[in-house]
């Protein structure tokens, strides 16, 4: 009997109405005759209330008495929930990560799962019960309560499905699947029916919120197939993330995202000695910031490079303290700041093997008359750096000129 | 070094400035240099607000999903207290009873419990920090979450404190200590400083509600000195609840109280034959209807007996609709039912000793005028019904004949 792993998010359990509504949407997967485990967050705004009240007895609280506390968030959706599948006459149980087994690294707030037991969820499963399991939290091997951190529930879910040898992992959200880019910018930005592991990736990191990148990467890691659909509607297959090789059609270009809360930093006249790279971003990481877009020029007639990146405006300030002091270690002359900056990538599995798409991003935006300040590459993104301003124009040219405007698939996979 | 357990109700804990109290007066024990180890109860309203969300979704919920949800309440309360310490300075850990080991049979919403690990709990106290404990929830060898029903947190407390060998389990409520009877009906009534477990089971019986039975009679199996007292008088002892052979003073009658929330009911002329009132009692305990002051008469000319007993004002309904099915079954007469009245109990260990101490109580309840409906008797308790409007001369009366009224503690001793 196939193993379906459902998940549903804080906004999708909210209050009792909601929680009803979930329990007949697993009720309704259960009786097309699978196996399900169902993973849940915390009701709405739980965690923001008990956060709340932590730093109302502390400013910095202890991180471990900080996952005792948030983990009690999902272990009240799960009881929650499974009473609703019980009420409609279907047998339930919670579960939460200690009673199943969900073994993390011994790390507060932010733990990786290590292992999954699965002889008590088979046991369940076999006894044709619905299985409710708590999202987002972890036992260590010494029976302490951890928390796996942002994208937390999303990865429980995955982790679970790869455990159990799942034929899906369905992330049930507010939205209806994964888009070509944002419809709020480009109203004819077409809904995906599939998209690969790197893509979705890329796509997370260059700004799409649909999936956190930590579940994506699981399920690539265990070949999992996730589909992400909306909790709204039933009949919506929403969109499949799978391997590239399970893939039926391959797009050179599958998706377009524009990030607006990067800030480009530059170190200008780095000396042309080796460790000075290494040195600048080592110390960045230290200090847990992340960067992205990195650069370096060639060396110039001087023997200095130019060492240009992205961060996080939310890391700015202390980017600027930590690079004033490298800037010195280094004999680097000069820090350069850039805010008015926007992030436009693309991203698809076909880039790869296709000549010229990167040459057709770049005039594309030329024909808009935008201006590229920076450009970066990997297999299967192209990133460029424009104004601010010119975000939503480039989007909406780069999404036409790649055929991303909405049609039938067929038309698109040329 | 000597251990402490408290105990701090949902009203100590109910918001972070009053939890940031209790961490005080915790601090405060643990630098007087004891170890200390503290259950806490859930915040405030917590418990409704839970129970009220489960019964949004079912009227009926698993009791096994009951306790996964209600034991979040004591889990949130542990956290925040730890922090709360910790936020002091003071090193602190917060553990559920799944994490110390307190285990229970497997019953859901009242276990009892059977067994409590103690190893991590003494590792924690060797290592100077300050365990705070969640009240009222258990868990099976199975690891199925229990939860201790009415009266668990208290009895969670002194179960640690006997596991422990505690020296005291201090009790903080918001009463200073138990009292010689109800201040709010006698004004003139007297705190006591000693109290033997036997009679403070009595009183808990006959309706002061200071600790519950279950918590006392774990106190009296295990000989743990319990302390009654309150959370905002530091500098008040309160109420030591001890054995009797540990009692300094030793007087014939300690407390007097009055349950209003009876109701009594008298089936008449049952047939006098063996079996008859076994019927009557097990059938009410097979549908858990607690009785109280059960009395029979000598069987009568007829052959017949009249079976009177009190019942809570709760259970009458159902106890009128099984009463009418066994009055057929034994063949009795008729049903009769007395709502008008009072139960009025003196309670005292040093009443074994002493005769005339039932003369003593009646006399004074004729002297003041009120008729006795009904009396009951056991080695450490009389009770008397009598009619509502008479129950607070006749608590007045009592206290007053039996010299409980405010002196010095010598003086009464007599």
């Amino acid at each position: 009997m196939s193993i379906i792993v459902q998940k549903f998010g804080g906004t999708s359990v909210a209050d009792s109405v909601k929680i009803k509504n979930v329990a007949n949407a697993v009720i309704r997967e259960y009786k097309d005759g699978h196996h399900v485990v169902v993973v849940v967050s915390a009701m709405g705004h739980t965690t923001d209330y008990l956060v709340k009240l932590a730093q109302e007895i502390s400013l910095k609280p202890n991180h471990r008495e900080m996952d005792m506390l948030l983990s009690t968030g999902e272990q009240v959706t799960i009881a929650l929930l499974a009473m609703a599948i019980q009420e409609a006459g279907v047998p339930a149980v919670s579960m939460n990560a200690a009673q199943v087994g969900i073994f993390t690294e011994s790390v507060h707030t932010k733990a990786r799962i290590v292992d999954i037991k699965t002889d008590k969820l088979h046991k369940n499963l076999n006894e044709g019960k619905i299985i409710v399991v708590a999202g987002f939290q972890g036992i260590t091997k010494d029976g302490e309560i951890t928390t796996l951190g942002r994208g937390g529930s999303d990865t429980s879910a995955v982790a679970l499905a790869a455990a159990l040898k799942a034929d899906r992992c369905d992330i049930y959200t507010d939205v209806d699947g994964v888009y070509t880019t944002d419809p709020r910018i480009v109203p004819r930005a077409r809904k995906l029916n599939e998209i690969s592991y790197m893509e979705m990736l890329e796509l997370a990191r260059v700004g799409a919120n649909v999936l956190h990148p930590r579940s994506v990467e699981t399920a690539k890691q265990f070949n999992v197939p996730m589909r992400v659909r909306s909790s709204f509607k039933h009949d919506d297959l929403g969109t499949l993330v799978i391997g590239v090789d399970s893939m039926e059609i391959y797009r050179p270009v599958s998706g377009v995202a524009a990030d607006l809360t990067q800030v480009r930093v530059a170190i200008l006249k780095v000396p042309d000695a080796p460790g000075t790279a290494a040195k600048v971003f080592t110390t960045m990481a230290n200090h847990s910031i992340s960067v992205d877009m990195i650069i370096q020029s060639y060396a110039k007639e001087d023997n200095t490079n130019d060492i240009a990146f992205t961060v996080s405006e939310s890391d700015f300030d202390q980017t600027l303290k930590i690079l004033e002091q490298v800037r010195k270690d280094i004999n680097a002359s000069e820090i350069q700041i850039d805010k008015d900056i926007a992030k436009i990538s693309i991203v698809g599995a076909g880039m790869i093997d296709r000549p010229g798409i990167a040459a057709d991003m770049f005039s594309s935006l030329a024909d808009s008359g935008i201006n590229i300040k920076m450009i970066s590459t990997s297999e299967i993104k192209i990133s460029c750096l424009v104004k601010k301003e010119d975000a939503h124009n480039a989007v909406k040219a780069i999404h036409t000129k790649f055929n991303l405007d909405e049609k039938t698939e067929t038309q698109v996979a040329v």
